[in-house]
C-alpha cells in the first residue's frame, strides 16, 4: 500500500504536516492543565449487569440511582430499536454506547471474516444511530483471531477500513470506538494513546476511541496521561474493579480511579464512564455502592 | 515463553497485581495536576552539532549559552573516557545522555546479530557509568533490521534482553533509554506510552524511556500525555524543530514546545533537554537562538 511511503513522504518533505504540540486536546486543555470542577460524571450501565427482570425494571432501577446513560449489547439490535425506543420514551437515561455485537473482525486476513465485520458493523451502526448512541465498540482483533501481522501495512490496512466504517457512521449520526484490551485478549491494540493515534491517521469524524479501567490498570503507566492522549477523540470509558474485574470498590483499595479521573476533568469530558464487570455480592447493593464511590472519587479528583 | 501466559495468570488470578492508577507518577504529579513553575529546564546540546572546531571550543560556546548538558555518540566512547573527563575537568557542563553507537540491534531474529548488540551496549554503558551519563539511548530495532515478528512472543524476549541490560545499566550507575521513533524509521517502537509499558514491564531502575519531539510530533496525539505516561520512566528528551528536524524556531510557529513542556514540569522532570538537530541557518545563530526560544516556551508552559 501507497500510505506507508505517503507518510515517509510527509515527513521528509518541508511542511506537509504542521503540529503544534497540541494536535488532540480542546483549546482548553492546551492553556491550562489542572482539574476543572464542572464537569459532570455521566454514569452509564450494560443492561446485562443491571438489575432487573425487564428493561422497564432495569430502567427504574437506574433512574433511582441518578444512571445517566444504558450500554447495549450490539447483537440483534436492529431488531430491538422500537422496543428499546419505546422503554426510553419519558425516561431520563439515555443509550449510551453499544457493545460489539457484531461479527468478524476487521484485522482478518479472511476477506470474508473481514468482509463479515464491515457488513455487520453498518447494520449496527445503523440501530445506533437511530437510538442517539455515542457509537459501537469495535475491538479491531482478539489474539484468537486469525489476522494479518502487526506492521505498518496492516495499520495502513486498518487506516482505509476504518475510514469507511467511519464515514458510515459519522452519516448515521454515529461513531466507531475503537477499544484497547490489555495483551491477554488483544495484543494488536493495548494503550489508549495508540487507539487515538489511529485516530488522528483515519480523520473521520465517526472514528474515535475510549478507555477500559480494567485493561488500562494492566497496560497503562498513567491512566491520566492515557486520557490526556486520547483528547478529543475520547467519547466512552469502561469501568470495572481493578484486581477481578468486579463492581468498582470490590477489590477495596486497589479501585482508586482518581488520576484517571482527573484527566478525564482537564478533557472537559462529556461521554459516559460505564459498568463493564461482574460482581461477587448482591447486585442490587454492589451497584449502588459502587456508583457512590466513583462519585465521591469524581469529587475529589 | 512463559511471560505472557504468567501474565494472562496474574490478571485472571485475583489480587496478584495491584494498581492504584498512578503507577508511574512520582507522588507530587498525583496529587496535584498543572505545571509546576520550580522546575529547571536543563538544556543539552549533541556535541556534533555545537559549533568549535575541539571539544574545548564547544563547551566554551555551551558554557556560553549556559547550557548544561552535552551529549555524546556511543561509538568509541570507551577509548574517550579520559579525553572527555579531562575537557569537562572544572567545567559546568556535564555529560548528558550517550546516543547509540552500539552494533548490531535488540530484536535481531539472528542470535549472533542480537548479541552483538548486547556485548556492544554493555562496553558503552561502562563509559557511559564512568561519564555519570544519564544513559545510552537505544532504539530496539529500525525498520531496515530483519526482526522477530511484532508479537507478544517478541515483546517478552525484549523484556527479558533489557532486564539483563538494565540490572548492568544500573551495577553501572546508568540506565538503558528506550527511544520511540517515528513509524517512517522505526514502526516497532513509536509511542512514548509503549516505552514506558516496557520499562514497567522491565522492572528494572536501569532500563528507562524518553520522548523526542521531533518523532513525537508524528505519532503522538498529545505531548503532554505522552511525557505524563512516561512519568517515572522518563529520563531523556530529545528536541529538534517541527517540520525538517532542523534547530527550534527554525520552523516558525510549528516548533511549539509549550504543551510538552507543561508536561515535563507536571513531572519534575531532572532530566536533559536535548538537541538533535541539522540547521539551514549559520549554526553559532541558530542554536543560540534555539535556546533563547526553548527557555521562553519553558517559562510560558
Amino acid at each position: 500500500m501507497n500510505n506507508r511511503r505517503d507518510f515517509i513522504k510527509k515527513i521528509t518533505a518541508a511542511g506537509a504536516l504542521v503540529s503544534t504540540g497540541c494536535l488532540a486536546l480542546p483549546a482548553t486543555s492546551c492553556s491550562a492543565a489542572g482539574s476543572k470542577t464542572d464537569v459532570a460524571l455521566n454514569i452509564s450501565l450494560q443492561d446485562g449487569l443491571t438489575p432487573g427482570k425487564s428493561l422497564g425494571e432495569k430502567l427504574d432501577y437506574m433512574e433511582k440511582l441518578g444512571v445517566a446513560g444504558m450500554e447495549l449489547g450490539g447483537g440483534g439490535l436492529a431488531k430491538r430499536v422500537k422496543e428499546i425506543k419505546d422503554a426510553l420514551s419519558g425516561r431520563k437515561v439515555k443509550v449510551s454506547a453499544i457493545c460489539a455485537g457484531f461479527g468478524g473482525w476487521i484485522l482478518a486476513d479472511d476477506p470474508a471474516v473481514k468482509q463479515k465485520c464491515i457488513d455487520s458493523v453498518k447494520e449496527i451502526l445503523v440501530a445506533a444511530g437511530e437510538l442517539g448512541s455515542t457509537g459501537m465498540v469495535l475491538v479491531p482483533a482478539f489474539n484468537s483471531q486469525h489476522s494479518y501481522p502487526h506492521t505498518q501495512e496492516t495499520r495502513d490496512r486498518l487506516v482505509a477500513d476504518l475510514k469507511e466504517l467511519g464515514e458510515f457512521a459519522h452519516k448515521n449520526k454515529t461513531t466507531v470506538i475503537l477499544e484497547p484490551l490489555n495483551r491477554g485478549e488483544a495484543f494488536y491494540l493495548r494503550q489508549v494513546a495508540d487507539a487515538a493515534s489511529i485516530c488522528r491517521d483515519v480523520d473521520s469524524p465517526g472514528v474515535t476511541c475510549m478507555g477500559d479501567f480494567w485493561h488500562m490498570t494492566w497496560e497503562e503507566t498513567s491512566d491520566r496521561g492515557a486520557f490526556i492522549s486520547a483528547g478529543k477523540y475520547l467519547t466512552h470509558v469502561h469501568i470495572a474493579s481493578r484486581k477481578r474485574r468486579l463492581m468498582p470498590g470490590e477489590d477495596g483499595d486497589a479501585d482508586n480511579y482518581i488520576d484517571g479521573f482527573k484527566g478525564l476533568k482537564e478533557l472537559g469530558y462529556k461521554g459516559y464512564v460505564s459498568f463493564e464487570c461482574g460482581t461477587k455480592g448482591n447486585r442490587e447493593e454492589t451497584v449502588a455502592a459502587a456508583v457512590t464511590l466513583l462519585r465521591e472519587q469524581w469529587k475529589q479528583a
